[in-house]
């Protein structure tokens, strides 16, 4: 259910926003470059991996979302630009400079991402030949085709966007993202780009787009690889004419959940198409001592492998999902531990709850789309993660994926 | 190669020593119960998960350790006794009772364990039944049928045992252990017994187990999952007539590398064993700037789900080794790493190797075995993890284990 109007479209939804997705030959037949461009220097905030190693596109967005605008972004799949020395950081560069001088504006407004194998260099001389191609082929229309240049092992590209009022004025939020392995919460995992057609305040952008991020990107796992080059960006151009948004706007809250409502909706497509899966788990965690406490044992149960196995057979097996806590590094008393699947109550303080049958919670587990809720009764921090089961078809798509 | 004589047999190859496995029904066909006994009270010390949820037979048994004396072992498969309530530890006890009534011992000198399914209580008319038929078949020759008893998915059983000269005597070292899925260090892994007809002091005794447990089953991985009854026994009966060994003996050291090959040995059969296992590999990490950087460094990427599915394709995919380097909370510097596998360099100062060709990383990874190194070349502190592959198989072994 949701509080805002959905509308058709992406990115390009928004008033003053054109894209492109184009085939630069970096993949043999797919679409694999897209563009995004503002008609006008549109307010930017970004929120970036916390993984130590970072992809040359990550350092380029980070330095140049200090200067707070945006005009463009440009991106490429098939290789990561991540791990391939000082030359990344001047490819990166160099793609955004060459987008630049197409579209006529200032190369610091141009911001870049890679997604796809880490450690290859990028082929720069099909990266420009596509870039040339993209803004050739920049039209209004253009969301879907960039929404499916994105996609890596994406089996459907992923787009959505909303109308409501603020300041005084229809606004349009738009969206797309890709992602579908090397996905693990605790930053902004994968790629996603927000566009919208609000006026809004670069700094309370950003501290909207994180808030957004912490509750929809960072709370979603597909296999526990936090990757390296995670990007998030939202651009607002003001194109709506509303009287320009900020935290201490009474409109701001509204924004605010809109944005919200775009990420999740974003964030929950990812795990449904996560790389072979066949289940779609939100795993909750209740009566906790501390937030960091839930935080660890959703965690830790929603990645652990057999876990998630056992989800995949449709194996009711609550002892996996106890075992996992009891490792997480949450404080658990076993005794106190409750756990249901959907509202069917599994086990009551620490055992087979007695009005637990098999074949009930079995029919629960058949379902593609199931609860594990665990209360570990000893305080009041609660934390989610939406994640999903592990199938042979993840284990084969990612033996196979580099070579 | 190794330093010591490896002989014949596994917990009964030491003298006054003898074992049974028996199908008591938990299973259908396959053994399920195993025994070992001493002849006389023999020393005992023992290393238990640190899994906060913790199996009733390791309860049971970390009390009983105090008293430090050992006449016997009652172990079953099949299921776990964890997660039950209080008729855990009850009928751990009683299985601790019963054992001792019909050897006709003292009742705290009797350990136990648990290995299979967490969560279900245990049929306790058939374990009781079990150990009365164990108790019959105790033979010198039995350490092949307990070893094989005490198997869940294990595909092969795992023993070894060792011989020297201690204490002016020759000296026996036997083991067994089981073990193939929920396999992760920091923990005394799994189930392993090992017996010994060496005197030994019951402190100096405990002290070498921790010390051999940390350089062996803590050193394993199969899937990161850490079990709630993982338990490492040792048991020293004194029959070899040695003098009395302890930490300050002149032979002390040469027990305690014997002890270290044994659960090396046995920790490594594990990995080989490991659920769906198609490869062995061994995670070096080097250059780490503290040991627990080194530790954090090689267990992400022992566990990286990508990373091991990556293995099981034969793809020298170090895109997502340095990736999990990146995400495992160690200091790491992009442009000071180094990867090779085996010896051969695929990554120097962060980026593809000039001398590195794919199809020569390929070959390395289609071995059955092979080491990945890592060099952070931030400091001196080295770590190391056995593990292996992660295959479609051991998504389906794991999809199907409970129902």
């Amino acid at each position: 259910m949701t509080k805002f109007k959905n509308i058709d479209g992406g990115i390009t939804a928004p008033k003053g926003f054109k894209a492109a997705g184009v085939n630069a030959g970096i993949k043999s037949s797919r679409l694999d470059m897209a563009l995004i461009v503002s008609d006008v220097p549109a307010a930017v905030a970004g929120v970036f991996t916390l993984n130590k190693i970072q992809g040359a596109p990550v350092k380029v967005c980070k330095k140049r979302l200090k200067r707070k605008t945006a005009r463009a972004v440009i991106v490429n799949s098939g290789k990561a630009n991540a791990c391939v020395g000082a030359r990344g950081v001047t490819d990166a560069e160099r793609m955004c400079v060459l987008t630049a001088e197409l579209l006529g504006v200032d190369d610091q407004t141009v911001f870049v991402s890679s997604t796809g194998t880490i450690g290859l260099p990028l082929p720069m001389d099909k990266i420009e030949h596509g870039i040339r191609m993209a803004v050739k082929a920049l039209s209004v229309d253009g969301g879907n085709n960039a929404a499916r240049a994105i996609m890596t092992t994406d089996t459907v590209d992923k787009q959505t966007a909303v109308k409501l009022k603020a300041g005084g004025a229809d606004v349009t939020i738009g969206a797309m993202c890709k992602g579908a392995g090397m996905i693990a919460p605790n930053m902004a995992t994968m790629l996603a780009y927000i566009t919208t057609d609000a006026d809004v305040d670069a700094d309370s952008l950003q501290v909207c787009l994180k808030a957004a991020v912490d509750q929809s990107f960072n709370k979603i796992s597909v296999d526990g690889d936090q990757s390296c080059n995670d990007t998030v960006l939202i651009l607002a151009n003001g194109k709506a004419g509303n009287r320009k948004l900020s935290v201490k706007h009474p409109d701001w809250k509204i924004f605010c959940e809109a944005v919200n409502e775009v990420t999740r909706s974003l964030a929950l497509r990812m795990v449904e198409d996560g790389e072979g899966v066949t289940k779609v788990v939100t795993v909750i965690v209740t009566g906790a001592k501390s937030k960091e406490d839930a935080r660890k044992a959703v965690r830790a149960i929603g990645n652990s492998l057999l876990v998630k196995t056992s989800w995949n057979g449709g194996d009711p097996n609550w002892g996996r999902v106890i075992d996992a806590v009891g490792y997480s590094g949450a404080q658990v008393k076993e005794e106190l531990v409750d756990i249901s699947y959907d509202n069917m109550a599994a086990v009551k303080q620490g055992k087979l709850a007695s009005n637990s049958k098999l074949e009930d919670l079995e029919k629960v587990l058949k379902q593609k789309c199931f609860s594990v809720n665990v209360n570990l009764n000893l305080g009041k921090a609660e934390d989610v993660l939406y994640t999903c089961d592990c199938s042979e078809e993840y284990v084969k798509i990612n033996a196979e994926y580099m070579t």
